[in-house]
């Protein structure tokens, strides 16, 4: 769609549609929509539309594939991969879901919450803890990421090692699909084998092969008693060690397993001043218990005294409060930020296998100081996943940030891992993946994308590259 | 293929890929093959080829799709609606995984495990017992199916309400596609958002996508202490209040939590006079809970207190020993012998949101008196997923099963459930699943079928209809 008379023609229709409020067209008011939360991606949208309805998103749609106009979903545009940003065409339409945000039904026994997509994350998991229940996904941009945005990248977060992805919390969803038809699969139900599984399709797909726009989601039980701990481990063998001891004896109550390095810890205290609880270690353990089991404490304590006997940690602390836990994660929580004040960094998400950790790190480090020596790292993650951020922090102009991330991910290849664990591909990460993918996983999702997208105007270039330059 | 020369050219084919001894073509030797376990599909397949590595399944898949002739991939044999079974044509290729049963390895750090298809789920979970870990799904089949079948009908058992159904275990794939592509996904990340998640696919789509050869699964802790207690409440509501209860006490101990009605117990009692050991209720509840911690015991024992106390159960024993406890799952396991020893039965594995159970069961028996007063119920199931297995004893020779099939089914419907929670659609339920999914969902399963197996060669007539009937 290039000419400007089809351009205007289509804003009217979305108008239309949606109504004079819900289309913005000023690039002032299109400003929030149009740039990603890490101000990597500018983008120039035809327009943004807020529809209020399912039925209005299917008319978007349709409408915009009449006219040829691409469109961008989009929730609280919190993400870290600029998969929900239009690109500078001023032809794409950005599709909001932030007005369709209702609570349609919360079921504490079947343990089961019918949301729309626009609902945002923190609001959802407070209804749910009001009625004991617990929905587990939580993330840094809760307030405002919203349910849609997490179902469609598959959010992880600290709590993935107890409870799963996003996508292990999703039992029903509705679609929009690139014709504008409405695929209504809002059951909520905990089994059901009834023929393919397509909802499977459009968790973590980023927009690219239909729009959410509705979903039913699992809760559990919010657990009563829990307990953090704060470990300086001597080294990352201790750290596997320590791990693997922790499951054997407390897993299933295990709800955060978190790696931090000296130097994360060092940044932060750097910038904002916390102390750290423990030292002594190169790295660090900040574990989190959680049962409706009282029993839970006296278990963490004497995990602790078997790993301070054993040598696996050095030092440490368990909270006796909440609010002593609230400090201790404070300390993990603020690396990103005191990452950002100490300079530039090329952040990974990657994932290895959780025994590949300890080889990984040596392989990926080496690497980096060959490519040169003056690199620093700010490597902190989810150790219970094998999934660690590790970010790069820049020494001068001079250092190639594509180069730096080429290396981090091919020695994450050498060891079975993944260029993206929880962040997703989109628009940032879809080079890597070309780079990296084996030619029939290419093959088979650019099929899915041909069946679903046949016209390519589901969010173009995430995921996977746009057609004309693939 | 219909020409004797063609089916001559092919089996000479397979034996020149597998071996002589990998192609059975007598008709005693195939009848193992050609029937499925229930004895209710019986085919005549052309011949029954026994793989042993992946690239012999990719070159005989391949050898059939030139001679097109259809595959229908087989595990242990083991599923419950024929979706294995070939059809009565006589030029279906049973493609057998057994030969393929090597565990590549087990990491108890990482909590993985890499197996071929044709590994037996017991010899799985036996293996990883012996490291202190556990792969939860638990069938009754377990001696006999395979991980391939699991992996493939999604299968459920009793400790889907902790742990979710086999795709929640399933980490990495390697698939034969319909024209031999291997597609090799063997990861063994906890978390992986490097593009589409396209093994979801070919979970649960009972082989018409694709093949599996081989998957990564993921363990959990083997919890230490575990309580299994049998009790009887007064009825339905109360089998739910009570549910509910224990969700709020001890939700995230709970691995089962199952629902039998007085008639199954005494079915039971009938056929081998097991005694049940509580009495004066309408429906029995045994429920496991299962922690690394020890005082699950004195929380089930304080949870059965309140429920005594509120009213919620009449009756009812906490095992003391792992051999009571054995003994109180025996009763559970009896049933479905104890059914087939009474009389025919209609099978139903249905599920329903666990909140409209009981409203569901008033209907359903309603409508069943409404068809034939005399017919008799054998119900129980998994509570806390909402599925139950919902079988309709047959009065005489005059009942008319399908009828009976679809006045439940309806039932299932108006309370917004599924007609298959775990046994899948097979051959037995496509008809019934034709008849319920609205189209949109019809239409976007036919599109994926078309996508990944344009020739229709993959197990025809399983999950969707044959194309020539569609």
């Amino acid at each position: 769609m290039t000419t400007q008379t089809g351009r205007t023609a289509l804003v009217d229709e979305l108008i239309a549609i949606a109504g004079p409020g819900a289309v913005l067209t000023d690039a002032a008011d299109m400003e929030p929509y149009a740039v990603d939360w890490r101000r990597m991606f500018f983008g120039t949208p035809l327009c943004v539309v807020r529809p209020a309805a399912t039925q209005e998103v299917a008319d978007i749609v349709r409408a915009c594939a009449r006219h040829g106009a691409a469109v961008v979903p989009q929730g609280g545009n919190t993400g870290l991969a600029g998969g929900a940003t239009p690109d500078g065409s001023g032809g794409e339409v950005v599709l909001s879901l932030q007005r369709m945000a209702c609570i349609r039904a919360l079921d504490p026994v079947g343990m089961t919450m019918e949301v729309e997509a626009g609902a945002i994350l923190q609001t959802v998991r407070e209804a749910a803890l009001e009625q004991g229940r617990m929905f587990p996904t939580g993330i840094g941009a809760e307030g405002s990421a919203t349910i849609g945005g997490i179902v469609s990248t598959n959010a992880g977060g600290v709590n993935v090692l107890r409870y799963g992805m996003t996508r292990a919390l999703v039992l029903g969803l509705e679609v929009v699909l690139a014709d504008g038809t409405v695929v209504n699969g809002l059951r909520r139900l905990r089994k059901d084998n009834a023929g393919y599984d397509w909802k499977q399709l459009f968790i973590g797909s980023e927009g690219t092969l239909g729009i959410v726009t509705a979903a039913v989601l699992r809760l559990v039980p919010a657990p009563q008693h829990s307990v953090t701990a704060f470990i300086a481990v001597p080294d990352i063998d201790a750290a596997l060690a320590f791990y693997s001891l922790a499951q054997s004896r407390i897993g299933d109550t295990l709800s955060a397993f978190e790696l931090i390095s000296a130097a994360s810890v060092g940044l932060q205290e750097k910038h904002f001043g916390l102390k750290s609880p423990a030292s002594g270690g190169q790295w660090f353990i900040l574990l989190e218990g959680a049962s409706s089991l009282a029993g839970i404490g006296e278990a963490v304590e004497s995990l602790l005294a078997e790993a301070f006997e054993s040598g696996l940690a050095v030092d440490g602390v368990a909270a006796a409060s909440q609010q002593q836990a609230r400090a201790l994660w404070e300390i993990r929580e603020r690396i990103t930020e005191a990452e950002g004040r100490e300079g530039r960094s090329v952040k990974h998400d990657i994932s290895v296998p959780v025994t590949a950790i300890p080889a990984f790190l040596a392989d990926a480090g080496k690497a980096l100081e060959d490519l040169s020596p003056a690199l620093r790292l700010n490597v902190f993650g989810h150790l219970g996943d094998g999934n660690l951020h590790y970010n790069v922090m820049m020494a001068g102009p001079g250092d190639d940030g594509a180069a730096i991330n080429r290396t981090v991910h091919d020695a994450v290849l050498r060891h079975g891992g993944s260029i993206s664990a929880e962040h997703g591909l989109g628009q940032y990460r879809v080079g890597e993946w070309l780079r990296t993918k084996t030619p029939a996983e290419q093959a088979l999702s650019a099929a899915l994308k041909q069946t679903l997208d046949p016209a390519g105007l589901l969010n173009p270039g995430k995921v996977l590259p746009r057609r004309d330059r693939g």
